[in-house]
């Protein structure tokens, strides 16, 4: 039996890598957690060294990211998807409670996933528009319009959503819709770019992250809200309005008043969390780690920009993620033998998203500098050898 | 770094105790899973290699419950609280394709968690009764009159929920109300029994069961559905007739099209049950488990029952909890004596929940024979002491 690995390179969306030392810790502490002779996964989740470790985790966060008072820190079970369909009853409640109306949501579908989000908003019996709709207008997603060909939003939305890195067409917003949306709240689903940038936290009335991509493993989502939001109208009232409720386990003050813990918290999924914030902190915070990320992200657009024959790159320059870079190939059979040579060499989860096809590679916080350095070399290579 | 534990004697009503064993392994495989080089945490929820799980757990949950073809498994995130507000939704949309009308719901509330669930159902705007409700007639919790005093249902219910251990209150259904809810689907929370015993599948509509007792972490959940409820109406169907939608991550038709992967699925998480199950088959199935949790119960119990002057049990005789004892200690002082005491022996998990107090021993799968004859010894000594 043993703990330890070669350091992977690997490049998958998510689930994706985490810090092996991250790991090892975890494993240990699975089985015998703080010498108690118990896992960190089967003591009770009210137990004092469970409640410390939400609350140290909401320490650490609030630490790392700079969190105002103003807002709340809170964790739910589940992804991105539990996360749009709560954020919908959640701000649609609380803005019953400011206004003793039934508000509109505006979305902003820049991608799969805002798409997704808007839809499950419609579906759910909320008035519900698209502000914006890139694919509707362009044929494809692929670029992010200027917020002044946007649909204006006014004190009638009870909210703005958005999504701050799509995953599967690799677009990231270079900066929040703030002067667009004035005076309505903005949600931004960042479950791929969390913690991979500073970000300012007051600009959000809420903020979501699925765990899965930069901070831990999927089963676990993070929620940053404008305390103000978490006071919502009561049931019957959005009964009578027509708002629809969400589900116990989903509603952000119950939530919120139980330390995450209403639901049975995954308390090993939280102390994975936690491991991964203190090494954020003690490697220098989101500064440092934007740098790293701006650096390697850098490294790959270049080189995948030196051949414009070969490489073809779907996203518009502006609106690049960081974190996920896709591309095409050029010639017949080409992908397919740049999959099998990545892969024979060790870099493996680079095949794009089955819905829009081409290659992926996610260079999340986990991914050293070495490992892009490598798939960088890898890519040099393969281009010259195709010339 | 070590792997190795001393067997702990935890009685924990969950999170709760898992196999030694099944941990050291999740433990290895957390790092480098089947030799891939990652972690069975960090590979894709697509992969080969996940998919893989999601079968191989549900063809040896299949085995071990001999689940019938007319039968579908299912995986969801969350615990018992997602469970109850979701099968309200779904079993609902199930009556409404069947019959084209908006349903009732029948609730047996006998205790903590299926009073939280008729509650959730009222709560979210679903028609729904208490057909027998024992802490409003009897004053407590405590036991479950017989099904001839419960009020009768027909054709217009949907559904009857009922909750067949209640872990709080340390009460356990004996026999299914088959006859009672003669043509209404039944619905069963085996959250803290799900493995415990033999059950015939066939006699459920529903079985749904949060992993974190006996089968593995929390956050996750396991479905057991008969496959014709997957025959919903549809959303616009629903809004019509008033009937409430369920978030589309807990919509069950939607879960089964995509083989428990529409949401990310914590791997991880199902993996650990998947171990869990292989240690069961291995170990004889269901029937040899069964056996021992007899045993396990009957010593517990009758230790508690040689001093009636000293421990008092709340439970009626017939309807026991063989996972869940619940009882108090008489006298001044003697309960946090017998907690210290307990304690210092290494003996832990013995606190009764904070709504009921006293003491609760669980008694779940991974807890050894060897170990209740720990806690069955100390209870002795203890109550000779108290002569």
């Amino acid at each position: 039996m043993s703990f330890e690995r070669e350091e992977p390179n690997y490049y998958g969306a998510g689930p994706a890598l985490l810090p092996t030392d991250v790991l090892q810790q975890a494993a240990l502490d699975l089985i015998n957690y703080q010498n108690l002779g118990l896992g960190v996964g089967e003591i009770s989740h009210r137990s004092k060294q469970a409640v410390s470790i939400v609350d140290e985790t909401k320490v650490n966060l609030t630490r790392l990211l700079a969190i105002p008072d103003t807002h709340e820190v809170f964790f739910m079970q589940g992804g991105g998807t539990s996360g749009f369909s709560s954020s919908a009853a959640n701000l649609m409640a609380a803005y019953a409670k400011r206004t003793g109306k039934k508000g509109k949501a505006a979305y902003a579908v820049t991608g799969t996933w805002s798409k997704k989000a808007y839809e499950e908003a419609l579906r759910l019996g909320f008035e519900a528009e698209a502000v914006v709709d890139v694919k509707k207008q362009n044929g494809k997603f692929g670029d992010i319009p200027p917020t002044s060909e946007w649909k204006p939003v006014n004190s009638d939305y009870a909210y703005l959503y958005y999504c701050d890195n799509e995953t599967v067409n690799g677009i990231e917003f270079q900066q929040v819709p703030e002067a667009y949306a004035a005076g309505v709240e903005i949600v931004a689903d960042m479950s791929s770019n969390f913690l991979s940038r500073k970000i300012d936290v007051s600009q959000y009335g809420l903020i979501l992250a699925g765990a899965q991509k930069n901070v831990g493993l999927a089963g676990l989502s993070i929620y940053i809200i404008k305390k103000n939001l978490l006071e919502q109208a009561g049931d019957e009232e959005l009964k009578q309005l027509g708002v629809p409720l969400s589900p116990i386990a989903f509603h952000y003050p119950t939530v919120v008043q139980n330390n995450s813990a209403y639901n049975t918290i995954p308390i090993f999924t939280l102390h994975i969390i936690n491991l991964v914030l203190k090494k954020l902190l003690a490697q220098g915070g989101l500064a440092v780690q934007e740098a790293t990320n701006g650096r390697k992200a850098a490294a790959l657009y270049s080189v995948l920009d030196s051949y414009p024959q070969l490489f073809k790159l779907p996203v518009a320059t502006g609106v690049r993620s960081k974190m996920n870079i896709v591309f095409t190939i050029e010639g017949e059979g080409n992908e397919d033998e740049f999959l099998k040579l990545s892969g024979a060499r060790g870099l493996t989860g680079l095949k794009g998203h089955r819905s829009v096809g081409g290659m992926r590679a996610s260079l999340y916080n986990a991914v050293t500098e070495k490992s892009v350095q490598s798939l960088v070399d890898f890519t040099k290579e393969f281009a010259e050898s195709r010339k």
